[in-house]
């Protein structure tokens, strides 16, 4: 049989089928690619989106999934079915490996595709600022494997620590670090200190939980320092209320798998540090050039998001660095900026195809927020600010709301009400475990 | 740091403290192990449960998960959870290696463990009769990461069959062959037609998905031949009316991958072949002597489970072949057998601890059923049959009925109604890719 390693040559074109409507080629299937996807419906446009998953991610609740409290699927959506209603569209699982500019071409795994316009909408990874040893051995949480790794560690940690006699082996396993003080550390953080209180002491009666340490480790003077101060303090207090060990002005420089060290003497042995301290655009080959890639790995874009010095390509999304004067470093990359980017380019790029002027692009800041624990969360909104029981309730409202699908927000409710009434977190199974230093995990 | 490689000298007895009691030591957290534990409890008596995994598995419902219906929370639980209540109860994550009945000691991954009473609960896994090409390239579905990489390599297929233009090659891609006609083949080929009919047409509007097709291949004249006539003229009728090709009296030979050969001029060119056609227990080393090992890799037992020439030793569930009368060739190996055996040698473990006699097993078959699809089910019960809706409502009451944990009950439940409701199955996401021929899933 041959015909399957002859399959890369009819890959050409993806078969995306030749049109005579403009073809809009969107990278990414995250909140800006999903919102641009919506707007361009109905519009004789013929859509295409490329994505390495097959599914769009929540992200906001990825360490929800690391700690055992939802399950992938609670948080993940399938593309398809979330854009099926659109006439002329067209999915293709594919990692984007570079773009031909000069060519209008757009190169992948699965073959190449012609565009008449680009969006990037490719998000963001993990920003180690060069440390290759830290991304070695540091977890992280931008993903759902990602996320389903950490989680596998985690029990790991725990069922290894049930075996050891040696005590600093002992502290180790059941010491964690997370690094970086925004809201994913202080979610993170507030959802171990739970497990540590509720669930972990009857798994493991063996155990001595309170030696269990979770350290949670900000480079600036206050967690949570994009929000008020008022937000950042009492986020504080809910975490040392939960037996959190909140460090500041501290920052980790490096972690060679059981030590992290720190700008100061300070030293932490642990076998999991989780790295959330920073974030960079995730950028694919052919963008070049100073004018062009900014702060962050970002691509500087003008009010209309196009790319600097390109009229059909586009950037959204935490990929794109929007320079406005209220936000001179562009905007916070976060849910917000992306759908309201993909919202207003979907508009845009319609008005384009119909040679209508199109409409610079104005954020509209509607807050943020951040849980630590049950009945502890932080709420801004532009006008006021509010912390505790009921901005808890807030905070799950909003996440149920923008969940995409009502099975999705079924589940993560009946899971939110079970594991508030039992104090639980039941999905603390290790499907496939985690090997440390070794980023294959064995199928069995 | 020293103390991670030289882990495995303190690992010498597991951990598991020294106490006065007897200590039972069960391997295997199935339906057997677990029911038996559940008998110790509060008895004075030292339980120790081995697994290779730390969740139980609720295996008649795997074939769900393969095929994007269940998330693998949903049918595990986690076995500290389950048996958190019996005192003096320890669980270890730890793959058995051999035993040594010399000294009463088993040997595992981490380290040894000296038992009072041995008690093999291993299940079973795919028998494959000993052809090792297919065991290379087919699919199994015994364990919750099989059934994910099932589930992956369905979805990675149809995004396959979208990128070319070979016609031999996308049908191959369309094409799935089940091998085994009992309730796991049949559930599963009920399934992928559920899925072909309802989700398909709408995820791959480029695709012509009527070229789909489902085979079940079966070795015998019937399908369901365990179960009673009508309940297998019935199943043919539901699959049949589903659009399954059934093959009645073929026998699969080989399959090197793309194509299947059988003991007629038959052949199939699939990239998806599933192997539903027999287990076998799931032996430890240290187990030997023809005496011993019976009938499909299955330990001879008496009629108090124990393992024939030891008296400490015990063996229940799919890997103990207890010959009687009325089963001259052991039980079927399915859950009644491995839950009965377990509550009744849990009864005679106390027994035997506090001197009294022990009490034979008999088994109390209570009837079998197997599912095609929505509304459509078959039920044999002892002493009547019946198939249809009727039927599909026991099954699905039975299930949720067994099911461990009220969470899991509730979102199974919620999950049905839906997929009921909307025709829908959203656990379609590709969370680790299969690479075909490749026991390695990547992780990102």
């Amino acid at each position: 049989m041959v015909f399957f390693t002859t399959i890369r040559k009819n890959y050409s074109y993806m078969n995306i089928p030749k049109t005579n409507l403009p073809r809009v080629v969107i990278v990414g299937g995250g909140f800006a690619g999903i919102s641009l996807a919506r707007q361009l419906a109905n519009k004789n446009i013929q859509v295409v989106l490329l994505d390495r998953h097959n599914y769009h991610t929540f992200q906001p609740l990825l360490y929800q999934v690391a700690t055992g409290g939802l399950e992938p699927d609670s948080i993940a959506y399938p593309i398809r079915k979330v854009l099926k209603e659109i006439p002329n569209f067209h999915f293709r699982l594919a990692k984007v490996t570079d773009i031909e500019p000069e060519n209008q071409i757009i190169n992948a795994d699965i073959g190449y595709l012609k565009y008449d316009y680009l969006v990037l909408a490719t998000g963001s990874k993990t920003n180690f600022f060069g440390n290759k040893e830290m991304e070695k051995n540091a977890m992280v949480m931008k993903t759902v494997p990602q996320s389903l790794n950490l989680r596998s560690l985690i029990l790991e940690n725990f069922e290894q620590a049930l075996l050891t006699s040696d005590i600093n082996e002992r502290n180790a396993l059941m010491n964690f670090v997370i690094v970086g003080g925004g809201p994913t550390g202080v979610e993170l953080a507030g959802a171990l200190a739970e497990i540590k209180n509720g669930i972990l002491p009857k798994d493991y009666p063996d155990l001595d939980i309170r030696q269990m340490q979770i350290n949670l480790i900000q480079g600036s003077d206050r967690l949570l320092d994009a929000m008020c101060k008022k937000s950042s303090e009492k986020a504080e207090a809910f975490l040392e209320k939960l037996g959190v060990s909140i460090w500041k002005n501290l920052r980790v420089t490096n972690y060679d798998g059981y030590t992290a060290t720190t700008n100061t003497g300070v030293t932490f042995e642990t076998s999991t540090l989780v790295w959330a301290a920073g974030v960079m655009g995730n950028m694919p080959d052919g963008i070049d050039g100073e004018e062009i890639i900014g702060r962050s790995n970002r691509i500087r874009v003008n009010e209309y998001s196009q790319v600097v010095g390109y009229k059909n390509i586009f950037a959204i999304g935490d990929i794109a660095l929007m320079e406005t004067e209220a936000y001179p470093n562009g905007f916070p990359m976060m849910v917000q900026p992306a759908m309201q980017q993909g919202d207003a380019l979907g508009k845009n790029i319609v008005r384009m195809v119909r040679n209508k002027e199109m409409v610079p692009f104005k954020f509209k800041y509607k807050g943020s927020m951040a849980t630590v624990g049950r009945n502890k969360a932080v709420v801004d909104l532009p006008s006021f600010t509010f912390q505790g029981v009921f901005a808890w309730f807030v905070w799950m409202f909003i996440h149920l709301f923008y969940l995409i699908g009502a099975r999705n927000r079924m589940v993560v409710f009946i899971n939110w009400v079970y594991n508030y009434v039992r104090f639980d977190r039941e999905a603390r199974i290790i499907i496939r475990p985690y090997k440390k230093n070794k980023a294959i995990a064995e199928v069995e």
